[in-house]
């Protein structure tokens, strides 16, 4: 595997051996598959002893680094544990980022947990308002984007605007979009519908934003057409969503089988399409694809789902490997950079706006300098 | 059919025989078959000649009684129709209520003009802050009830503490739930999770409300798994979930239809099951569970689907019938008088006890009056 373009060799992913249903084992395991298989560079954080004892199980003892972290986020810890333990295993994978140790995160550790952690430890990016969880939803053709699916809570328009510019750069890096079409999530598909706060990001957006592809307002029902490539809403409605979705897949599937039971002539039948119902329930559960990723910080962090076995801790390290070899952070800082949200660089700009008006007026000699225009 | 239990003959219900996709024929048919078959008492709102014609094809021109409106709220019309139209049919039909010439009103119409019409036509019930629109899902073995679905974007926490009332209202008169449990909506299960608003709304109704039974913080996955009778939301949140759980069916439906085509093996049963896929998909769709039922305000407003076709009118008009024998505008009216909600009786309640405070350390005569504590 090489390194970035600049020609270093790539600086290794830190895997949270300790966080997970199914740590260290599964963990480990899904690990070893990634550098055995897929020649990914690595770092294993957690407590050396039992790392090294599973790395010996799996004959790859001096291939993987580890780093020592004492502690680990207990599965029921919350955002306190983040500074109640500096020294678990997600802290010191965020110091390895923070040196230049590694170049992102993956931990099956809890939401809640490893966000507090991370955002404590590796601070938002300079210019993000507010990270954002995204989750990649399994629609087809092309799948789409869903952010924040639960890193934030209550949001300024200003941060959905970024949310729009931290999912366009994601869907560019991980899923080689290139100009994603970006949906704003709300109620009704008319620009006046919604609460306070998605109408103003409506005018936001509608207004071009350098760089976003704005597609216009998308409902619930939209999220599993793949009508946009990245939909964009507060981490509150987000997380409820998707909860709503993996719940309603959950019930439809349980119906159908309870429905396929109920009918004799159907009894052959769905013994043998058993396997097939399976594989589409998979794919509708939050356990296959993969958790989110948390956007806005200086590190990539992958949260795997917290049941994650050692397939899906695989997926999430390539996955954090090709985030980070595709800069997804510094195409987050330009993307930002580009996006007029802040109200300090609104006011920048309006003053701007106002001296060249004024200057025009009176002297009359020179257009005012072009503000950036939607579209490239 | 009998009157409510004063003995006085029930006032009919109002259809809006205008609104709706399949409107006037659809309504009409629905409407005969309520009067005819369930002998509900119906007065027909709408274009008189438009609907004298349907009634004669059905032979039932004189059993039920037209009110003639000019005007109809056209399908792709917002709420701005409510002031443009004063006398749509929604809003003839609610001047009926207003002037106790019919208990409550059907529609299939936007729910957008809908709601806007009956808000000002009819007016909130006193101490109510905001209506919320309830819709019945359709979980097993007992239905789940979720508001609000969309009537208001934007509330503050005492808003979804009356929510909870309304649905604790509508829970007992609608399903006959004696102790309906209210679950709050909202991300994590934890009393500290979710945004700023659900949090204050956690801390107002754990504090206890007469004759609310809640059960804390439900999840979106907990919609539709029957955990408790009552979900309680804004009607931002509420929408986005009724209609991600709407796509989420209709995806896995298609999948598996799918599924069920791509293996030779399985053609056969799934041409023989697919009556019963149907109903399946039937029931998890909207077209099937009846719209909403808009809560709050000086007389029942039953929203249907605005593809409804007869059968669903029929069932809409029985619940709205059902709704005003059960006295439900009567109910809410007690149960948000019992519910310490708003700031201003917060405020009378925090003066009272302290004036009672004071009177017993001065005096120490005897006990302040009790407030009102949670349960029967």
């Amino acid at each position: 595997m090489t390194g970035d373009d600049t020609g270093a060799p790539a600086r290794p992913v830190a895997i949270d051996t300790m966080g997970g249903d199914h740590a260290p084992e599964e963990i480990i395991a899904g690990a070893v598959t990634a550098v055995r298989e897929h020649g990914v560079r690595l770092v294993l954080v957690g407590q050396a002893p039992r790392v090294r004892a599973e790395l010996d199980r799996h004959g790859v003892t001096r291939e993987i680094p580890i780093v020592h972290a004492e502690e680990t986020l207990a599965m029921d810890e919350g955002a306190l544990a983040s500074w109640r333990k500096p020294r678990s295993s997600v802290a010191v994978a965020c110091h390895l980022i923070k040196t230049g140790r590694a170049s992102a995160l993956v931990s099956a550790g809890t939401t809640a947990g490893v966000v507090a952690t991370s955002r404590l430890r590796l601070k938002a990016q300079q210019g993000v308002l507010r990270p954002a969880i995204a989750v990649t939803l399994p629609t087809r053709p092309r799948p789409t984007v869903l952010l924040d699916s639960g890193a934030t809570a209550d949001v300024k328009p200003e941060a959905l605007v970024q949310f729009a510019a931290l999912g366009t750069a994601y869907a560019q890096v991980a899923l080689g979009v290139e100009r994603p079409r970006v949906g704003l999530l709300t109620i009704g598909a008319e620009p006046g519908k919604g609460n306070k706060v998605v109408r103003r990001a409506h005018e936001l957006l509608a207004g071009g934003q350098h760089g976003i592809e704005f597609a216009g307002n998308v409902e619930g029902d939209d999220l599993l057409t793949g009508a946009v490539d990245v939909v964009v809403t507060d981490g509150f409605t987000g997380n409820v969503a998707l909860k709503t979705m993996e719940g309603a897949a959950r019930m439809a599937m349980a119906e159908l089988q309870e429905t396929l039971r109920s009918s004799t002539t159907a009894k052959m039948g769905a013994l043998l399409q058993r396997r097939r119902l399976q594989a589409l329930r998979d794919r509708l559960s939050s356990e296959t694809y993969g958790g989110g990723v948390l956007l806005g910080l200086n590190g990539t962090v992958v949260i795997a789902h917290g049941a994650s076995r050692a397939r899906a801790i695989t997926s999430a390290c390539l996955l954090a490997h090709e985030l980070a070899a595709g800069h997804i952070v510094e195409r987050i800082r330009d993307q930002i950079a580009a996006t007029r949200t802040s109200r300090f660089v609104l006011r920048l700009g309006e003053k701007a706006d106002k001296e060249a008006k004024e200057a025009k007026e009176h002297r009359t000699e020179q257009e005012p300098p072009a503000r950036p225009e939607p579209g490239p």
